[in-house]
């Protein structure tokens, strides 16, 4: 059975009673439908929070943490770094382009000193100090990271500053985000219903979104929302059927969500008329040890490098997944590998090793002779402290000399554990398209125009994102434009 | 104003009385709606066809006029062919892929000789003689060309046999094929009015599309159809506005369409509750000339190959624009070049010529050394008769030698001629993705429920397609699973 079965909207004339009735109705609780919520009851709105899990946290509580902030944060200010919006913003154009959304980068990065504050105000801290080199996450407690802004090209279309704000905690730190969230949601007064699952929209004649229908344990509930509904529901990366029209790009990947993104909000509100955007765009996440390829190489099945190995590794990953043949591995010589701290080779160790690159390319089945010119191209120019071909910093180039180390990256991370070995293509990504929503959140209808009482934000929109992701964009636009969201259905109708 | 302000539906309880009454209408007159309308008259329903130009022919009668068939056609069989439909499915599945439309491709492939003969029927001609080079376009009356089926790797993946069907003509053919099928429409008994710009579907109270609102000089008109309404107004590449949401991959490249493909169809039909499919699937062609790079090279700004050259020219501009740092440049040398019919370099000339590889590196802004490097490689194997890197076919492979040239594909072919020249990316496409259809042409809802009377084929419609194209496909489609809509369509409500 199709699992967006049940998504046509439901007529209002045909509603005999509602069981809740408030202000603004917010579907999901992850960070977009926190910071929605809580906005919305910080203007006065009674809100109604709807979440199908057993509590609070969504894909958002699972996720690294990080939040993308910046135009001179206090923790940025701390670590010695200036910054303005309009360097943050010509960063994000460049890095989450080509086409993403200028309209909601000026608005996100004009106003992100003042989404800080309000974080920090919320209970989120970040500490004041610098994780100063290439990762995927630091396992430190360290509250700033590099995302590429360092890297060519960006260090020549922006001014270099570190955004990445990462709550105080090591390692993954999105249930620290949204512990502090989610108790801020109840102290502002919103009501919670959890295990309740959102089934289709309320609307009236006048093409109106005046509520919900939602299912608990096998039992229909209808709730009325004078102001507004907000689709906080997440993407749809858990929706195969979803997968296959839209970005089937992800299918056969590992998945980066709670499980529950299966598009529901998305589907129930295009089938009450709303517009999508961009439903293609996926974050991909290839299993490639940053500190690694920034000392050696990463070259794909036909021993071509392809980047530079020591930008944000989210964008290495996209232009190897959609761009490369595969495989694509990672070629690192014994000082290189040995010079990385243990903890930061998240459990990798070498899949081929030799003492020439003829055995390493028989072994991996690159062509002969290809690897052999790729890396005599990059240790002439080594040498010399440049990489003409893609800019690699200074810092990360010296010659790779025998022996030589070959790691293959559809091995998952510690897959030496045999608990969390198994086959996998290394990838796991999540969707970026959705809704197509206005700064506010209104969500448009398919000749551009707001469908009164409809909201939306985070992965169940499309938010800033052009072909490509940084880290901290997606709960960053969750949150912030989440906020807007909320308070614009607060707003509403009055 | 936004374009599809109108495509809202129209409800059947307003319509006080219709214009004209019939059993199918058909919105749109290229080749999916000729196809559509035919079947559905030879099939006994009354049929009118709605085309908002002045004449039929749509974007299909200024295109090549190349149609893909194969399974064993007279014309492959003529020319000394074998062919069967598990051969030509395997290419397919693989060449438009991945993620291509299995269920489509396999009734395509098993229809595609009585295809073949309805076009023949239908008074389409092909000659029974092959070009047997890589070409966009033979400029000969060659009723037979090859479409990437004898070039690696789909030479290892199915028998190689040429399926780029060509109607009796030099040149682009579309005028050709669409003569001949609107004279059949005629003669099927269709009525057909032109000048007139379908705008909104008419749905009854039980979801069913029962009718169209039209305008034709200003004036309103009602359509009432009896058994169903079967949408095939072609892509979106000239709707800007939805190319920015869906596709903007394309946005600042040349269009390849009759310059009325603005999305109408699919936005009105999804406004009525319709999904669509594969938005951002595109077909991309790159000014880069067959015959030379099959006897050059190309390369990216980098130096770096990336494909073999005699592979159908589509696969390599789609891999050139959407996956490698352009420009792009033809590296060929003046025995290639001097080789090639004058007529088949599509007025092409030298844009930098050089004694050294290493000005042509400085010329172009490629790093120093790169170019040479790859040189280097390409002939030490070509002198095998070898690519190991790319499997460029040996009757290709002869190592390149001084003088050099290197050709922008950012200018235009023609472009010596001054009223062809001017600034252009080098890049034309359209869109392939749109409604959500199964291979009856049905129309599905968001749930995956065909919508009782609504059908749609042709480039309004999600085809065959995965990420990639093959010139022919579109044709191919248009009218296949156009005289599936059409039959579908007439017997519905019966």
């Amino acid at each position: 059975m199709n699992r967006n079965a049940s998504a046509a909207p439901r007529a209002a004339e045909e509603v005999e009673s509602y069981d809740h009735e408030v202000d603004v109705v917010v579907l999901g609780f992850g960070c977009a439908g926190a910071a929605a919520a809580h906005e919305a009851a910080a203007a006065g709105a009674e809100v109604l929070l709807i979440e199908r899990a057993g509590g609070p946290g969504g894909s958002s509580a699972l996720s690294g943490g990080e939040i993308y902030l910046g135009g001179g944060t206090p923790v940025q200010r701390a670590c010695g770094f200036d910054d303005t919006p309009a360097e943050m913003e010509a960063f994000l154009t460049a890095a989450l382009g080509p086409h993403a959304d200028q309209a909601k980068i000026r608005l996100y990065c004009e106003g992100s000193t003042e989404h800080y504050q309000w974080l920090v105000d919320r209970g989120v801290s970040f500490n004041a100090s610098l994780w100063d080199a290439p990762t995927w996450m630091p396992l430190t407690e360290d509250g700033l990271m590099w995302l590429g802004e360092n890297s060519w090209p960006f260090d020549r279309i922006a001014k270099p500053a570190p955004r990445g704000h990462r709550p105080g905690t090591s390692s993954f730190g999105g249930w620290l985000l949204m512990e502090k969230l989610s108790a801020a949601v109840v102290d502002a007064g919103v009501g919670v219903h959890t295990d309740t699952l959102a089934t289709s929209l309320v609307v009236d004649a006048g093409g109106r979104v005046v509520g919900v229908t939602a299912r608990r344990y096998g039992e229909e509930l209808l709730y009325r929302a004078r102001r507004g509904v907000v689709v906080t529901t997440g993407g749809f990366v858990d929706n195969e059927e979803m997968l296959a029209q839209h970005a089937p790009q992800l299918l056969g990947h590992d998945k980066v969500s709670d499980g529950l993104d299966d598009g529901s909000g998305i589907t129930m509100a295009a089938a009450a008329g709303a517009a999508t955007r961009r439903m293609s765009v996926v974050e991909t996440a290839l299993s490639v040890v940053p500190g690694l390829i920034a000392r050696g190489m990463l070259v794909d099945a036909l021993g071509q490098r392809f980047v530079n190995e020591d930008t944000y590794p989210g964008l290495i990953s996209h232009a190897a997944v959609h761009r490369r043949p595969g495989p694509v591995w990672t070629i690192v010589d014994e000082e290189g590998y040995e010079s990385l701290d243990e903890r930061e080779r998240w459990g990798v160790r070498p899949h081929h090793v030799a003492g020439t690159l003829a055995e390493l390319e028989q072994e991996t089945g690159m062509p002969a002779g290809s690897l052999q010119a790729t890396v005599a191209a990059y240790n002439e120019a080594a040498e010399r402290g440049e990489d003409p071909y893609f800019h690699k910093a200074a810092r990360w180039l010296r010659p790779l000399r025998p022996p030589y180390a070959a790691i293959d990256s559809r091995i998952r991370f510690h897959a030496d554990r045999p608990e969390r070995a198994g086959s996998t293509t290394g990838v796991a990504g999540f969707t970026l398209g959705g809704l197509h929503t206005t700064v506010d959140g209104e969500v448009l209808d398919l000749a551009g125009q707001p469908i009164e009482g409809l909201y939306a934000a985070g992965r169940a929109s499309s938010g800033m994102h052009g072909e490509n992701y940084i880290s901290g964009t997606s709960l960053g636009d969750g949150t912030f434009f989440g906020r807007r969201a909320g308070r614009a259905a607060a707003a509403a109708g009055r």
